[in-house]
């Protein structure tokens, strides 16, 4: 696809009023680019708004302006930025064909699955979206201060896992480089996406993993619903457990079924290493994902979550041994 | 400090035999720089050999040349290369006083309580030493091939925990890129030095998470002898797990206490958030390291440990609050 910056520089030439929208389940790189690419532009004189369908992670709260999204759809903006967002219903309930008729949209992403929706799309398969922002804004000449580098640099570094996700290149860690030389506080950033778990998320994390079961390279933890209450946690504490589980070593394939509120059913994490495909085995349970990371949700007690998903996970292993 | 480099170029073009020495209790950084500077100087012709007092960890075995650290002492080498120690204690049963006499000792290091021992000390305050190597080997005109490149970054990698301790600049990341675009797998390296832990190792941090205790800002845990037992572990499995405890976000200060074998005592980790300096506790009793990192190790029992150095902790806290 041909750059579109020189389209992107015109249009922003041509309006005060600027609409940042973030994909819903907002993680680091939606917020941290939106918020980047914000801070750029208000530095030349444009009025930002902010919006995200669902609240923004606490986590993230650090970043400066991260209070500001709100769930306000299009009302009178001259440009809508939609960020990290593969297709518009990624924007959730802020999605809405007339407003995004009435001005131009500008879809940015590193999803390679984006559907190039929008007037322009400029869709890099980096690392993060917030790379992409980044060559926005030096290609277009907005100010890269500490601000912008920080809710950037933030970008690259959840959703790379800190430097640890396959995709991550030299060309990822020049752009870090760079944005720590614009001041962006990496150590900082660090601290506050990744060490910052309650204690009582730590505590059920030791009850789930000296409870793990293992067979022939499938790793499997159950998280019914009474344990979290005895740890006076929510579901939200199981969030990077069965990451975490999956370093085990001997773990080819690693399971986390967690049992629902409200009699839901079962939530179902799995993780793989490389050479394995578990999301075909997540959608014939009907949920989804990558080779290596997919779910799906399962009715029923944690017992036929169990007697359901095992064997199948067990015939992939002995299928590949 | 004067920029040894041409001297150590100089010493090089005369010398065929190398002898690349590293720390007690090897890491990462310690076994990547001397595997890095040894396949640099063996790309021109010399003979290299590797030494350690201590055997090389498990997840070090994957770095190319890993397997030829030997115990044996210093022989007819004609330049001693020491790697990331801080004095010649740190090399253990190695250090040989009459063989450093004579042969030039090149003293490589990034701690700045460097004694500055050898003919030439090259001390530079970066996030690792594997990057001072890196310096020598480009300011010598060495080659940086894959393999080099390899062993340096996971000097780089563990020393930082995956560009995540304070120490990472923007400088750390530019070798780290450096080395990428030389052929260094960073995601490889990351997997193996992080991503490996036992299933047993992980059944045991989850028994030790799970019976944390913590107070007004203070964290911490026991590991008794019979709890290794219980799960089939050795002390080996206890690294890096008071690093991960210090994750917890109400914790101010994190203290890990390990029953030592044999009535040895009791082996202390220390982590604090930065404002505090556990290294003066560390010091006071016996022990040292850095105000974000130290230990130290006490005579007698866990319950005697406990209850000399909970309260030392606590006023450190109370102090700043």
């Amino acid at each position: 696809m041909s750059n579109p910056l020189p389209e992107i520089r015109r249009l922003l030439e041509g309006a005060k009023r600027v609409l940042i929208v973030s994909h819903v389940s907002p993680d680091g790189d939606t917020v941290g680019s939106a918020l980047g690419l914000a801070w750029a532009l208000r530095a030349e004189g444009k009025e930002v708004r902010l919006a995200c369908a669902d609240p923004i992670p606490l986590e993230l709260a650090f970043l400066p302006g991260a209070h500001e999204f709100s769930t306000r759809r299009a009302g009178d903006e001259e440009i809508i930025f939609c960020l990290d967002a593969s297709d518009p219903a990624r924007l959730g309930a802020l999605y809405d064909a007339e407003a995004f008729q009435r001005a131009p949209v500008v879809n940015l992403d590193h999803h390679i699955t984006n559907t190039l929706y929008g007037d322009i799309h400029w869709v890099l398969p980096l690392a993060s979206t917030a790379e992409i922002v980044l060559e926005v804004i030096r290609g277009v000449g907005l100010s890269l201060d500490r601000a912008v580098a920080t809710c950037l640099l933030t970008g690259i570094v959840t959703d790379t896992r800190g430097f640890r996700t396959p995709n991550t290149t030299a060309e990822t860690l020049r752009h870090a480089c760079d944005l720590m030389e614009a001041g962006a506080p990496l150590a900082e950033i660090t601290e506050a996406v990744f060490d910052h778990r309650a204690l009582r998320t730590l505590r059920l994390w030791g009850a789930v993993l000296s409870s793990m079961e293992w067979e022939e390279g499938l790793l499997w933890a159950e998280l019914p619903l009474a344990l979290l209450e005895a740890y006076g946690a929510t579901s939200e504490a199981s969030k990077g457990l069965v990451n975490f589980m999956s370093t085990c070593a001997e773990a080819e394939i690693t399971v986390l079924l967690r049992e629902m509120e409200g009699g839901q059913g079962v939530d179902v994490g799995l993780r793989a290493r490389p050479g394995y495909d578990v999301s075909a085995v997540a959608l014939a349970f009907g949920g989804g994902g990558h080779p290596q990371a997919a779910g799906c949700q399962l009715r029923g007690s944690l017992q036929e979550a169990k007697e359901r998903l095992l064997p199948a996970l067990k015939a992939l292993i002995a299928q590949k041994a």
